[in-house]
């Protein structure tokens, strides 16, 4: 059994850990074979830019798990109808018999059409996704590898600049979080109100934002003390459906260039209400910090890839991973699989009904994303 | 033996093992005595609102060094003449036999004051400052607790930035760290390109930046096609000496608001380069996060406390806490004390020939910066 890995798009602090599952699960099933690996994603299958990864020292595999980013580069290219048949020959030319792409709903979507046209050709060709993103908007899966992490260091970071915010209460600080169009990340934040006695405020994409409620309510809560923390995703809109923040430039592949949405805030919080404020925007570090990194999210992600090899190598495939978790009395997450049609291209929507008065988040989100988020969280002292 | 302990200026992640290192000092002396707080620094002493921390718990007091903040409270409030009669009268209330004052320069010219009149009116006190600050400009000592865990910052989010960089080699990273005028913290972020094969540039508020200049070399590094990340201080100003992003905002301290110094880069990269670029700005993350603290610092800045505790009883004053480093053939940090006047209000700069070709750190930085990060530093795999 030769087999061929892939990462799709952003990464994620665990996507290492699925490749880890991917590599180990192979090496244990003591079949022979290649392990290739796509330099950059889709970039490499089309160019025959493989990654040869059969020989690779088991000391350095393990050391995946504790590397963030994509150990074997990863892409943003959108597959127009003649990549496929490109995708194939490679596939063919490598004699790959198993093809495992780790992604989003984008790379969902290419997985079930690289099995379809395999099919149609009459290639013996195992495809199985493994699920990856940070946003949880896959649908089916209870929730994503990848998003575990996000929640904790969403969570964590809040929690620690509300302490900052109400140790020095002088001033408001507003966090931005990643999240264009789902609030998934910047919910977690709001457990910097159960690790801390700080007022927050919490500001999803899925509602648009009354700039003039948003003051008053800052100006309310402010006004108590405490200090005060905003969190906010990078892709709230105004009233009129239009970001609060806008560069006015697009970038090259056509997407409008956030402003810095918890700077734009922050600015008004200054200039309107007179109050010193804070903007802060760690970005990129969200999805990358090992730190923060969540152990339930880690293990899951090498699961992931773990169960998806073991899966092909017993004849399945059009199929992604993904997991069905039990709450009560106590968290566990196990792996199934699901059709790649059911998952391609779906988003799965936060909850309306876990929003709040427009900017607090219900107890049963906190039900949800605590076992994921995972243990071990702090318990600050605070004798203020 | 009746003590007080009082925070100045901004918290560090580390300044609440120093308050540790005082509470379990005082405790281990076995000198029956009260152990107050002020209650948000300056402004507590001077309201006369103490904590008394006397009984609280060993359990809670052994919490503090993984609280991030100040777990009494802090203020920025800047003394005038009038208060410093105030604050000794309340010294004489409370029977305050030793006085602690944890902050930077600032702090310690208070510290020295309060020193001075004590000894004017022929009180019994003693006064000791113990060092606390992320900008590691204080004179005198090696360094200051709450710098090695912003450098561990730093250094740690810059390698993972830069992983993410390269891993979809297809936009620029700008970062923007703490420091409006010393480059110290800044500086730790060239750890990355110790920890990872990423292209990076580093600009220190040290050097005015020619803007031309900086966006040729960006286009330069990244060209070399593995990602690029720049890091730059806060508060880096042009040829011009004004700051690269300024909002024209004024906050209610008489500070002007910086505006995004890494957006308004990357917002250049794109404008003029035509390259997909992110902005990200942890800001105060980097002195409140706990996973990415230094143990070396929390131990140090422990010791600290214990320290200055151990030298009042023994009958010192007005003298700060101060550290001396021996770095071969092991690091080893160790405490004395240094006169109150050779640190108040006096400014460590960072040293301009280790800053090469205006946008890259000598060696010698790194063999001066890295015990101080402490061990345990990553091995990240990398197949690409």
């Amino acid at each position: 059994m030769n087999i061929l890995v892939a990462h799709g798009g952003g990464p994620t602090a665990v996507i290492n850990a699925s490749l880890q599952g991917v590599i180990e699960a192979a090496r244990d099933s003591g079949q022979p074979g290649k392990i290739y690996a796509a330099r950059f994603g889709a970039e490499g299958i089309l160019k025959g830019d493989l990654l040869d990864l059969t020989d690779v020292s088991a000391e350095r595999v393990s050391g995946l798990s504790m590397t963030p980013a994509s150990a074997i580069g990863s892409c943003r290219r959108k597959l127009t109808e003649a990549d496929f048949p490109i995708i194939l020959d490679v596939l063919k030319r490598f004699h790959i018999d198993a093809f495992f792409y780790n992604g989003g709903n984008d790379s969902m979507d290419t997985c079930s059409r690289v099995n379809e046209l395999a099919i149609r050709e009459g290639l013996d060709l195992r495809v199985i996704g493994i699920p990856k993103t940070m946003d949880n908007d896959l649908e089916v899966t209870d929730h994503c590898p990848g998003y575990g992490s996000a929640a904790r260091y969403a969570a964590l970071s809040s929690a620690e600049l509300a302490l900052d915010a109400s140790a020095l209460p002088i001033h408001v600080v507003v966090l931005e979080l990643m999240g264009r169009n789902a609030g998934w990340v910047t919910a977690a934040s709001a457990m910097a109100q159960r690790l801390t006695r700080c007022e927050q405020l919490i500001y999803l994409p899925e509602i648009r934002v009354d700039m003039d409620r948003m003051l008053a309510d800052i100006q309310d809560r402010y006004a108590k003390g405490h200090g005060l923390l905003v969190t906010l995703s990078e892709g709230i809109c105004g009233l009129d459906g239009k970001p609060l923040a806008d560069t006015g430039l697009v970038d090259g592949f056509g997407h409008v260039v956030p402003g810095g949405t918890a700077q734009f805030v922050s600015n008004q919080i200054i200039r309107e209400l007179g109050i010193k404020s804070h903007a802060e925007k760690p970005g990129l570090l969200g999805r990358a910090s090992i730190p923060y990194a969540s152990e339930v999210d880690r293990r899951e992600a090498y699961e992931a890839g773990r169960y998806a090899v073991e899966a092909a190598f017993a004849g399945q495939s059009g199929s992604m991973v993904a997991i069905r978790a039990v709450r009560e009395p106590e968290y566990s997450g196990s792996m199934f699989l699901t059709p790649l049609e059911k998952v391609a291209n779906a988003e799965k929507k936060f909850p309306r009904e876990w929003i709040l008065d427009g900017n607090q988040i219900a107890d049963e989100f906190f039900a949800y994303a605590e076992p994921l988020i995972g243990g071990g969280l702090p318990e600050y002292v605070d004798f203020r």
